[in-house]
C-alpha cells in the first residue's frame, strides 16, 4: 500500500502546507502523531499544520522527537465527536479542530485539510466553507476496490449522494478519471457504469439514462456497463453509480476482511480488503483538497492521507478539475 | 447444502407432479437426469414430468436406470437458448420445453415447473401464463446469502425489479418472510431493509419511504435497517431492497468464490459462496410454484430444485401467500 501515491521530492514541497485535524478518529491524537513521524522518516518535509489540543500535541510530538521546524500547532479547544449531528456540532463548536481547519483552508493558510473525524462534519465543512467547484453539481467521495493483480479500482459515489440524476453520474466519471489518472497514475483510465447487465439499454431508469451521457463524454474512456462480479476484477479503473448502491458495495467489501480473518485465512490479496490502510479518500469536486479518513485510522492511514494530500497538490489535481469544468 | 430443504415423506407425495425443463441449462439434459437420479436415490417418489427431446431423454433415463414409474416424458421439439430474447423466443418456439411446461402448469397438469434455462423466458412465462397473485404488485426473485454460522439469508429483489416503489419493497418483505418461514424453516424471520445507515430516516428517498411501511406491516418481524457489512452476517434472515442494488450485491457475492479459489484457499464457509449448489430460486408472487435455476446447474442443483418444488407444494407456500394477500 505504501506505494500507491508516488511522491515527487520537488523543491516546491516546502511551500506546501498540509493541515491535519489531530483530534479526529478513534486513536487520535497518538496515531496521527505516529503517522507524521512515518511521513518525516520518508524524508518528506512539507509544512504541516496541526489542529488540536496544543499541550497534548506538544507533549506527544516531543515524545516522538517531532518538535522540529516545518510543523506548526494551531491550538483548538473543542472536538466534534464521531456521532454528533454535523451541522449542529459545527454551529455549537466554533473552536473545534475541524471548523478551525476549514477556516484556515478557506483563507489559504493551509493548502489541504485532512481529518479522520466526523465524516458528516467534514462534508458540511467541504460544501459550506470550501464549496463545490463551479460546474460540479454534486461533490463526491470514492472508495478503493482492491484487485487480485495488485491494482486498485476507484468506485464512486461511495455514499454521499444516495439519490442521483444521470448528469451527476457522468460528472462522477469525469472527477474519478482525473483522480485515477493524476493520483493513482493510471493513464487513460477505463470507466465502467455499474449496472445489472452488460448491454446498453440494461438497468434501472437511472443507469439507462446515464449510459448515453457517459458514452458521449469526450474526456473519459467509457468501456460500458460492468456488473457486481467485475468490481474486484481488473475490468474498469473507475466505476460509477449512485451512492446508495456504492455504499452498500463499499460496506460489503469492507466486511470481507473480517470474514477472511474469522476463518483464519492469511492471504496477501484479502489483506488488501483492510480498508483502513488506504488512509482516506478525497472529497472530489470541492475547491480545495479535503481528505476524509476512516474512524479507525492508525499511523499508516495518517501517513497515506498526508501523502495523498501532497500528491493532490503536487499534481495540481484541483487545477485540472477546475479546468475541465470551466467549459 | 443437501439439508436446506426438509422433505416430509408424506403419503400425499405421489399425488404431486413436478415438471422439469430437461433442456435448460448449460449441461442439460444429462445433469438434469443425474439430478433426478439423486432425487430417487433419496427415496423420494413424487411424480416427475420431464419436458424435452423424448428420444434423448429415454436413452439417458435408461442409461441411468431411471425408466421407472412416476416419471413421464412430454416430448418437445424446440429449445429456447440462454441468450434468446424471451418474448420473441416464446412467440417463435411454441413447442419449446419452457412454453409447453408453462402450458401444463397453467392447466394444472403439473403442480410446479423448474428450469435452468433462459431466465427471461421463465419470467415471461411466469408473468403471462401463471400470472401474479391478486394483490401482488411485482413478483420477485430472491438470492441465498451464506453466513458463517451455516445459516442462509434470503435477499430480495435479486434483479427482476430494478426500479421499485416503496410498496413493492414492503411486499418483497412479506413474500420473503413466508418463504423463509415455510421453506428455510426460520420461525418469525427477521426482516432488514438494506440501507446506507442504521437509523430510521437514513438512505435514499426509496429506502426512507419503505422504512415506515415495513415498520407498520404487522405480518413481518421488521428489525430496521441493515448495511452492506451485515449481508454475510446473521443479522437479518430476510433482506429487502430494489433489484438494482440486490443484483449488484448478488453478482458481487457470486464472484467471491472464484476469488477465493484463485488464491488457492479451501474453506468450508467460502465454499458456500458457490451459488450453483443452491439449485435455484422461486419466482415469488406468481400463482404456482416456478423455480429458476442457474445456467451452470449440475446434478446437485437439479436435485435441490426438485426438493425445493416439493417443499413449496408440501408446505402449501402458494396457498399461504394467497391467503396473506387476500385482505
Amino acid at each position: 500500500m505504501v506505494g500507491i501515491f508516488y511522491l515527487h521530492k520537488s523543491q516546491d514541497i516546502c511551500n506546501m502546507n498540509i493541515g491535519i485535524d489531530m483530534m479526529g478518529g478513534d486513536f487520535a491524537p497518538l496515531e496521527a502523531v505516529k503517522g507524521i513521524q512515518l511521513y518525516r522518516e520518508m524524508g518528506q518535509n512539507a509544512m504541516l499544520t496541526l489542529f488540536g489540543d496544543a499541550e497534548l500535541l506538544n507533549q506527544l510530538l516531543e515524545q516522538h522527537g517531532m518538535l522540529q521546524s516545518n510543523t506548526t500547532i494551531v491550538p483548538t479547544t473543542q472536538v466534534i465527536d464521531m456521532h454528533e449531528h454535523p451541522t449542529k456540532a459545527m454551529r455549537e463548536k466554533p473552536d473545534s479542530s475541524i471548523l478551525v481547519g476549514f477556516q484556515q483552508l478557506a483563507t489559504g493558510k493551509i493548502d489541504a485539510f485532512i481529518s479522520a473525524g466526523n465524516t458528516g462534519a467534514m462534508m458540511v465543512g467541504s460544501l459550506f466553507s470550501i464549496k463545490a467547484i463551479e460546474g460540479v453539481q454534486r461533490p463526491t467521495i470514492g472508495a478503493y476496490m482492491p484487485r487480485e493483480n495488485g491494482k486498485l479500482g476507484w468506485l464512486l459515489d461511495a455514499g454521499i449522494n444516495s439519490d442521483c440524476k444521470p448528469e451527476n453520474i457522468a460528472q462522477f466519471a469525469i472527477l474519478g478519471s482525473l483522480f485515477a489518472e493524476q493520483v493513482l497514475n493510471i493513464p487513460n483510465p477505463r470507466v465502467g457504469l455499474i449496472n445489472i447487465g452488460e448491454e446498453e439499454g440494461k438497468g434501472n431508469i437511472l443507469a439507462q439514462a446515464a449510459y448515453p451521457l457517459l458514452k458521449e463524454e469526450p474526456s473519459i474512456n467509457f468501456i460500458g456497463n460492468i456488473e457486481g462480479r467485475d468490481i474486484f476484477l481488473d475490468k474498469a479503473d473507475v466505476m460509477v453509480c449512485e451512492g446508495f448502491t456504492g455504499n452498500v458495495v463499499l460496506k460489503l467489501a469492507e466486511s470481507i476482511h473480517g470474514l477472511v480473518q474469522n476463518r483464519g485465512i492469511k492471504d496477501e490479496f484479502f489483506d488488501r480488503f483492510e480498508f483502513e490502510q488506504y488512509g482516506g479518500v478525497p472529497v472530489l469536486g470541492v475547491n480545495k483538497p479535503v481528505i476524509i479518513g476512516h474512524g479507525i485510522s492508525h499511523a499508516k492511514a495518517f501517513l497515506n492521507m498526508v501523502k495523498l494530500a501532497q500528491t493532490m497538490i503536487e499534481k495540481d489535481l484541483l487545477g485540472k478539475i477546475k479546468e475541465k469544468f470551466k467549459a
